[in-house]
């Protein structure tokens, strides 16, 4: 491949997009979704508006990738074995990993969470690339659950995954402590202790 | 009662403290917690400033104090007889009562729980005068269902409030439906069918 000479100091075009999104997140967990500008990313990436335009059409969906990578990386969604243990062990697991993520990017999410209430365009996008890929994640485990008779054949998958969800969303948005202790407490809410 | 003479168009000054909290609530309502100015407020309600202070030091506690008595009135927490009826049906009733003041100002709930997560001040109070009085309703109805046996005695009371409070987060925050068939399937899920 022939070296393309290019501007001292920007990173070569295929380290462009992790550049990016790792600038979207830095700058979005310390300033917050609304306040972060396209101009901004790409003078903390050190890259050209063109490349981030490349990609990413709009600033959600730069960081939604942005975060929807780092949630998959060790949290939100690390099932790499999901037929192996019980599907109570695989929610714990999941939880364990998401307060995990919390702990470290709560205020990000909530800005996130936040910004979506403003702006109808954002939230679309949020629901659909945040919030119905984790909703599938949990509906799976607990629908396996059923099928293994780990929980009663009458239970609401759908709701219990509202629950489920709704208690953490609840908790880190009114910014209290989400921990393993909790994690523990919901499962055997959930499938008895 | 000697009749005070007042500007024209200025309401009484007993009516100052209602006339602020339904423009707080209009206001809110439009345009979004963040939005709204005090400045705003005592235009829309036709009052003196002075009269704003005299009873709210701040924009936030008079903004809640606006929906706290909004949502006490029909909504939020209606538990006009709360000895009577199974716990299973009071928790319904309140929750078809919490879903249709949603269905009216789930807007408004959603531009405060916005604001709380980039306010932490505004957070502490929206916690203290909105959040706290909400989970200690249903926590109630919950610990007298486990007394009446109408719920297992290894309930975990306020994973279960979390779980109820947060279901109907996470759809609000989603812009989701909430209607009376979800309040029954929650408490169905709950209590058993």
């Amino acid at each position: 491949m022939t070296e393309i000479p290019r501007q001292a100091g920007r990173p070569r075009e295929e380290a462009t997009a992790p550049a990016l999104m790792d600038a979207a997140r830095r700058l979005v967990r310390t300033n917050g979704y609304d306040k972060v500008s396209i101009t901004q990313i790409i003078k903390e990436a050190g890259v050209s508006r063109q490349s981030l335009y490349r990609r990413w059409p709009t600033k959600a969906d730069l960081v939604l990738e942005a975060f929807f990578e780092s949630a998959s990386q060790g949290a939100f969604g690390d099932e790499r074995h999901p037929d192996q243990g019980s599907a109570r062990q695989r929610l714990l697991d999941l939880l364990i990993s998401i307060f995990d993520h919390i702990a470290r990017d709560g205020a990000a999410m909530r800005s996130l969470i936040a910004s979506a209430q403003e702006d109808p365009q954002f939230r679309a996008s949020f629901i659909e690339k945040f919030v119905l890929p984790r909703e599938e994640i949990v509906t799976d485990i607990l629908q396996r659950a059923v099928e293994s008779a780990e929980l009663p054949p009458q239970s609401d998958v759908a709701m219990l995954s509202a629950m489920i969800h709704g208690a953490f969303w609840y908790r880190m948005l009114n910014d209290w402590p989400l921990n393993t202790a909790f994690a523990k407490a919901m499962v055997s809410q959930i499938f008895g202790s």
